[in-house]
């Protein structure tokens, strides 16, 4: 009988997680029964929307829910064979038993590596590909900003634009993911925001303006574009993780959505799964073809989970942050 | 040749308009000269959407501009004949000379009040009907929140969602304009902001969430909309008058529209022109079966415009707000 190590969530943190909101308990995970499978996670994701559950969503004293990716270990299910690659909910735990429910199986590209199917390939790409395309409606050459663009989700973002031909600008936390957007991915400007004042530093980055403001952030920088858009500009609204450690977020000058006739759309993926096809087509060919860069940040073992989470909302991860758990 | 008194902004205003703002100007208007007419203004309209054009927009030292019906007293211009009534944008002066650009000839309906077509049956009942059916994407049975429901767009809005069948609360800012929404017009809530506290008066109102809110105010009641906002509702962004006199219009729950998948648009009414010739038919219907109700303020004499607006600004009004200036 396998044993699983897990973090809990034991406090809910008052501002920034801390460490001592987490504990690590380890327990014993039954084999699979009939009609089950013994799932054992193998990378778990590591993404800003957790914040806000550990306000308000993520039960106290139990495994945290997150995105991973699974091996099945052990099988008593038909439609499930040992070896079976499945993308869960169950992160933050090393091993767990389940009837199937809520495991999507997962054929890998060979072509490409396993952990890219945790985040540009997956369901941080997807959000980046649908929040353009579809919720942002962006066309071929035009003004666009996307903050957090040396996330996971921005950072495909900024070059599914780029891919369109169209202007972008990036905001980032620090020197060395600015170099990164401007000199890999090529960014037409990146803007340090906790070295450059946001709202200035976009006036001049943006002599056309802004047709699209892909927004992850909120606040100081959902201003800013705000005084920028065009005439019936679109703006995503992906993320505020400004608002997540206070619980919100101020922002003063949404009137200026009237003069120029601004849609800001509030999305989450599951709002376009129409287009998952056309997303795996798309990016599986722009990620080999180098059309698509990529950074990881990953940690090794459950335990470090919480340290991840407190590094990725003070914003240390470089691209996609996870966990590894297993090979 | 005759003269014309007309209000010009002499000073911006810091904060609520007040009456050393303006002045009443009297000057000498040339008769119409070839390809001319002469235009004696019968009605203009006072909006809230002057107040902003108060602080940035509006030229000091000249004649306001603003919504106005008037009549062709002379006519050097084959395109017009005199006594035809023209809509135009030059309100806030009796006479005026034009080449006919900006003039679209009015055609009353015989049945209905002239004043009518400057209000329920023009511009600020199109904005409604076009805010609602085309932006707000309402749908019948659906559970809508109108700001400034005593008003001339809001009042309009409300009616036209209880025509579609929705569950419909209203906001206003007197006892008078709140028994005239639930006793004349109807509607299933009524709130006095003034005396309500907003956030839970909506609350309480709304049972089953809100699927559109029609803003006209941002500020206070769009805070307290986004807390009630149901999956992939979504907020048509017609005024913000809560930041007009201020400047700006702090809301800090923005980030409720990921959770619910919000869309809030900002929106003028040449957005959905195309669809003028529906409102006008299914708009005059609805007022000659009484299915329309509205009211109207109406201050006499050019001298009273500004006091009009003023008034207009502090919600002293009920319905829409005009001055005759001749009949």
């Amino acid at each position: 009988m396998p044993k699983s190590r897990e973090i809990h969530l034991v406090q809910r943190p008052d501002g920034a997680p801390r460490p001592e909101n987490f504990a690590l308990v380890e327990r014993d995970v039954g084999d699979a029964a009939d009609g089950e499978v013994l799932v054992q996670n193998l990378y778990m994701s590591v993404d800003p929307a957790m914040r806000p559950r550990l306000t308000a969503g993520q039960a106290l004293d139990e495994a945290m829910m997150g995105g991973a990716l699974g091996r099945v270990v052990q099988s008593k299910h038909e439609g499930f064979a040992v070896g079976d690659l499945v993308s869960n909910r169950l992160g933050f735990r090393e091993y767990f038993t389940s009837d199937g429910k809520g495991l999507s199986k997962l054929t890998p590209d060979p072509e490409l590596p396993l952990s890219v199917h945790m985040h540009a390939l997956g369901g941080t790409g997807f959000t980046a590909y649908g929040g353009l395309l579809h919720i942002g409606q962006i066309k071929d050459g035009e003004q666009v900003f996307v903050s957090t663009a040396g996330g996971a989700v921005g950072s495909v973002a900024a070059q599914i634009a780029k891919l369109k031909g169209c202007y972008v600008v990036g905001s980032t936390g620090s020197d060395d993911k600015a170099a990164w957007l401007r000199d890999e991915v090529g960014l037409d400007a990146v803007i340090n925001y906790k070295t450059q004042p946001i709202r200035q530093a976009l006036e001049e980055a943006t002599p056309k303006g802004l047709d699209v403001y892909f927004d992850n952030v909120g606040g100081d920088h959902l201003e800013a574009a705000l005084r920028r858009m065009n005439t019936l500009g679109r703006i995503p609204v992906c993320g505020f993780i400004s608002g997540y450690n206070s619980g919100h977020s101020n922002v003063s000058n949404l009137s200026n959505i009237i003069y120029a006739r601004v849609t800001l759309r509030g999305f989450v993926a599951p709002d376009f799964m129409h287009l998952w096809d056309d997303f795996k087509r798309d990016m599986a060919g722009w990620l080999k073809a180098g059309k698509i860069k990529y950074q990881e940040t990953v940690m090794e073992g459950v335990a470090a989970a919480p340290a991840a989470l407190i590094a990725l909302m003070a914003g240390e991860n470089s691209g996609k942050m996870l966990v590894k758990l297993a090979d």
